[in-house]
């Protein structure tokens, strides 16, 4: 699984053999179960986790009591909460497995000693934020402009995979209805 | 106003002062006038934004022919397509003056030879980019869970300058309701 992560930041940054073992060290393999939580609002936030195999969500609960999803990280993504992570302030969020779910998982003090050593990592990292902020732009222009049904037809037009694989309730939650709502716009889009 | 940008850029990381010219090299200080667009949809995003003096907003135009703002840049920030930049692809959205403004602008082409010659910046734009992602993972739970109205108090009481400084009809597209319907909150917040 070590693999999967390097194979991942040489896609953006070129790395040298006494670099590769430098990260390797500054990482922890973990394996968390379905549905356990990584983080908990209130808590610091240590960790950066970049997903190997399973599917991470990021949520809150409302003042009502009703969980609302932010944000999903499939294999190959990156999940923290951004501007808790190595700061003295808890974290807004609860990080959960949703799926049985392998990470390399990063801790702040680590990556700041590893970004040190490694400086191209200062480019991996930059590379990620740049795209991720890019899509949080989007996102804000979708979820200003379509419809929650749009929504819907636009994830599972470009995501087809992640729409078949998160559970319904989730996708739910993400898409600001309820699973009731998905449902029916599931059967009227196949009917 | 170079010099703005300098010491912006070393709060974060050091620089040496063959690396202080090249910068200052690589950028362009340009002036727009009040209401005039730096980027359009479908055009090429070449160019990031450093605001000196002013204020730049980004918006759409959505299918009912409603301006949507999306974002805005005051003093110190900076205002790109995160997405579009550099890439073959156009731009989703409008950037625009609010205010006669003046900038600090990167070439994206300038910018890859930048950051190869002071890899430094690499750490400033991610540390950059990883707050403002990490401010957007936030937004996204606000505008979720509070309401319109809510929203409006929160910047009022968290960013007053701000909130005094933009016009009323752009504060208002960007909380996501009508021009009448904030002078009415404004009103009640007075009275």
């Amino acid at each position: 699984m070590s693999q999967q992560l390097i194979d991942h930041i040489k896609k953006t940054v070129d790395l040298k053999p006494d670099e590769l073992e430098r990260i390797l060290n500054a990482f922890r393999k973990v394996r968390y179960n379905k549905k356990e939580s990584l983080q908990r609002p209130g808590e610091l936030c240590r960790y950066n986790y970049f997903v190997v195999k399973g599917l991470l969500r990021m949520f809150f609960i409302d003042r009502k009591g009703v969980e609302r999803t932010v944000q999903f990280a499939l294999e190959n993504w990156w999940m923290t909460d951004c501007l808790a992570y190595g700061s003295a302030k808890g974290s807004d969020f609860y990080i959960q497995a949703v799926e049985t779910t392998e990470v390399m998982r990063l801790d702040f003090h680590l990556q700041e000693k590893l970004l040190n050593e490694v400086p191209s990592l200062e480019k991996y990292f930059r590379v990620l934020y740049q795209k991720a902020y890019g899509a949080a732009q989007m996102r804000t222009r979708l979820f200003y402009e379509w419809s929650r049904e749009e929504l819907f037809h636009h994830f599972n037009s470009n995501y087809p995979d992640f729409v078949k694989r998160v559970p319904q309730y989730l996708l739910a939650s993400f898409l600001g209805f309820t699973p009731e709502y998905l449902s029916e716009i599931r059967k009227k889009a196949v009917s």
